[in-house]
């Protein structure tokens, strides 16, 4: 069995939480570098796995010719430029999510890794998760018939994490709760109903319940407390509508708004039956069977999507051929949130096609 | 106290369940006239009623110079003709919802109303419901701070009415689900709001669960069994996304759909509060005071809604000035509706300035 | 930064359980010194905390110049004379509540305090509670309008502590319910409502269920087993009704009643609107608005109480500054108990003013 | 068997809800008259009976030597004018509740009944209920030990009655929650508790949630709709202290206030034991067995406490032996009331022995 050298270049809380256990659990892989800007946080992360050098650069990384793959691991403003000179130096990528704050990176790093011809993954995890992959068989297996609509609901009472921080600064993050949730969310949907084209989207985002940082109510918060005289430059909540050459999508977001039902999944809506789909957990499947209605939620075992999506990357490398999150489909999502926001500047629909 | 002669024209549910007994309810009215094409109808009705000549030609109403004023209760095919009709021969008129099944008829009422110098109030019944009047206080009393988005929800599991009758004939009724719900929640916001400019709408309409009337399954149905080779050339679902001078609008509206949580309400999202209103029912508030996060469900009593209704007819009447459920006011939720059609058939956003 | 050493003085649960971890936590603090006359305590104290000198002799610690400040957590009838003796060893004060068993001994305090010019912090811990300091805003915010009644309920069913011990020995605590809860209770509400003047105080003691110490029948007990041949010769109950320059005060306590529903919680009756405290927990907000009756539970981060009031009293010494549990707020509170146990020995009301 | 004719004098709800169907079921009772200002209402109330006499002034019932007895249903003010002109006139009486509006006419018609040598009950109807009973029954049975301290709650969130209108005129009714409700509970513990002498009084009385008829929000509202421009000069809450011959006594009282929990129950409290009476109920008895504590709720069948009441009176009128709720027991409760509303006025406790 051949062994991969694997570079994780960020050692965040994505890194130490997702990529380097599940990692770990795969003995195809063996991380030899933990690189972070902050070198004590690089170090903790290589003590905490048993081996590997702690690293600040990153070039150290892509020049070892051992190395064979990196996770990039680092906040979004720096994914493409890492991705593609990852690539550029002849090593395989698994990118977190999203693929770059704007299109126009994402396509650059697809340009750069078809050039390359290696593999590189988009950490959306979601086409790892087993409920997902079953909804997406009961789509194609035609239980649903013909899919025409999806309405996606990922809003909450109050859950902007580290409001006045990296999250909420758009040079670092690229945006708010679109491209932290939303890409989850629509890449999922995507995923199931065949990666169709998008033609129109029209859409509004707003920014106003973090804009006044110290008035901000709310009960807990993710990623530390609010900053005093932070930055807070990006929407709070979105809605959208996108015609695709499969369904429309509708869609509304929010990691705050003043209505206090979380609420949190997707309903896929077909002609002979329809799933929705509690994020992160279960689904009800809804049809008629010999004139009467029918409801039920499938039970079978679930398995952790973070170990799915590496094994998923180690398989690629070890075959050389694409999986289910390569580029090429990732970045139809990236297409889809670009529009929206360049529609919510314009406050009109744009034609995609 | 002045009493007004009034005639009822069209002496179905809707008559005989709401607009009779409230006219009853109210001193200043005396019904005089209960006309239906249908000659037995109208005799129940006017037997019921206790008084009042039952007659099948709704000229001979209009004719009658002692009648001061008409219900229009017909199908919704006909309001535009027979309330054009009663105020050209000098009668106020109170015309049942939609004002008319496209937006061209819809102005030509408003033309004849303009020309007549009478009333027109079109059945827009939720303007008179205590809850949305509660709402519209909150809103203008600045409890909410600026509303920039309203989601719109009223989605059914199973409730196409009289599948393959008049409800589902196009022809007759103008159209599905948002002609026959829409028309209230859209006026409903439209209301609270303060009547705000539609600017642009993006729809689509889908009819997919009506279509095999053999096939549909249900658990019961409103306005009659379904009607084996019938029509069904009507929506039963739709989703929009609508910019105003004020709020957002985004909506989801289903007769029927494969997903079974019922789900009606109308969430409208300020940047100081926000109000989930259960259509037909109580609503919540949701706020921040002191840093602190806070929601309740106002309690106070609540009146007949058709009889507000109707009592607030009779004050025009009595008075010469016009009420909240003008058609001037009433006529914005139909241009929405008609620019939701057209967007639909285009399958693109339309520009509504 | 300038670190503050400490001297804690008795080492007993509310020391290790709430003062010394709250020093822990505050990094300007350092404690140099656990005294308790039970060696083997101060010892205990001092090795869990990892560093200061562990004596049984206070004079030891006011002696020492290095020392800044010292908290007092001795039984309640040592509170003025080592609070005193301290203020006048030129240490700042933070003593545990109440101030002292009578209303005499406070006014001592008080006059140690004013000549040493030092800070004297009494140990009402409500006053750095999250959820009273919310009802605070509230209330100063006009949100109840004028609260002109609060009823003030701390009865619980059994919960005598440590039945015939120091608890319930007067020469040693001073009281029973009344000066252990009563307490925590009244200068809660006192400083809520801005800390008005008493005026009259008509109130009752009860001493009937702990009597028969053999025979009290209980389901747990807190500060260990019923002593057989103890000293029970304080109150189990108290009623009294008590008027101020602000708000009537009502209040009923109980230790111990035979009533089972424990009802620990107060409410502040406004004319525009009230709120219902549940004693230790989150509170209720009843108003109208619009002509609607609307009630809600605000929700917000709660803090750690003892390490708010640690840090408060670390301001104090930082700035000089009075904080909002100063030994001369504090002391309305003792003069109200004290008026209490004078008109139920009198059995009628007495004036304050 | 002898029949007693009876006069009713009052033809209101009191009359015809509880008197008259009451004095219907015992066969000793013969309605000879039914009298009222409005002549249609005793009318009414005759027809209903199916026989007797209606008429409009009550001397004529006075004046009729077969009338054997009255019960008086008027409003409070002139409970005391009329019962006493009643003895005078040689008929026993039955006078609703409160006695009289002030405590030195209710001393006035105890006079009249001693001169006269009749009965005078009242109609503190609390006296006939079996639960009330049976709690007497455990009081004076020893079970509760000695009953030391009773709490008495009578809160409502809403429930001011026919705001604007006689209820709310304090001509006319002599006050508001105190005399309407509290006259009920205070006599309930004064005849459980062995009707015990008064001996000090501390109250207030508030009068801030009617004053704004027009801003007063409520669900529902007994006694007709609020009269814009009416009368509101009475109490809404209030709060006492009463010291006794017996157990102190601590009272809560409000037709309206801003706390949504009603609390309308008597706690009991014994040094063996202890009650909750649920108003209007059943009870709870909480004590200590064998060293265990216990609680339980008595079953038992509950009669019609109006039908027991009339029979009373009737039992009284056969023997001429006094009942429970002669007017020298009642008398007790006016007293305190008026303690309650003078030591408000005098915002200082005042000593009634």
């Amino acid at each position: 069995m051949k062994t991969f050298k694997i570079g994780v270049i960020g050692c965040g809380s994505i890194a130490t939480g997702a990529h380097i256990p599940a990692y770990k659990a795969d003995k195809r892989a063996e991380i030899a570098y933990f690189c972070d800007i902050l070198p004590e946080r690089a170090q903790a992360a290589a003590d905490a796995y048993g081996s590997g050098r702690a690293v600040a650069d990153y070039s150290i990384v892509l020049n070892d010719p051992q190395v064979d793959a990196v996770s990039v691991c680092v906040p979004n403003n720096l994914h493409g430029t890492i991705a593609s000179q990852a690539l550029r130096a002849g090593k395989h990528a698994l990118c977190e999510k999203p693929a770059a704050p704007t299109y126009a990176e994402a396509l650059e790093m697809q340009r750069a890794k078809a050039e390359s011809g290696l593999i590189l993954n988009i950490g959306v995890v979601n086409r790892f998760n087993d409920s997902v992959n079953k909804i997406r068989d009961y789509i194609r297996g035609g239980r649903l018939g013909e899919v025409f609509h999806v309405y996606i609901s990922f809003r909450s009472h109050r859950a902007i994490p580290g409001l006045g921080g990296a999250f909420t600064t758009k040079a670092v993050s690229g945006g708010g709760v679109l491209i932290d949730w939303g890409v989850h969310f629509l890449d999922l949907v995507m995923y199931c109903c065949g990666d169709p084209a998008p033609l129109t989207v029209s859409g509004e985002v707003f920014s106003r319940l973090g804009r006044d940082i110290d008035g901000y109510a709310y009960k807990s918060m993710w990623a530390g407390p609010p900053v005093p005289g932070g930055t807070y430059d990006v929407e709070d909540s979105v809605t959208a509508l996108i015609r695709t050459s499969g369904p429309v999508l509708t869609l509304n977001g929010a990691w705050a708004q003043n209505i206090g039902e979380d609420e949190m999944f997707i309903d896929f809506m077909g002609d002979k039956g329809g799933i929705r789909l509690n994020y992160g957990g279960d689904f009800t499947v809804y049809t008629a069977e010999h004139g009467a209605l029918a409801s039920y939620v499938p039970e079978f075992p679930q398995r952790n999507a973070f170990e799915t999506e590496i094994s998923g990357f180690l398989d690629c490398l070890e075959t050389g051929k694409e999986g289910p999150s390569g580029i090429d489909t990732a970045i139809i999502t990236a297409r889809i949130m670009q529009g929206i926001y360049d529609s919510a500047a314009a406050h009109k629909e744009l034609d995609l096609t």
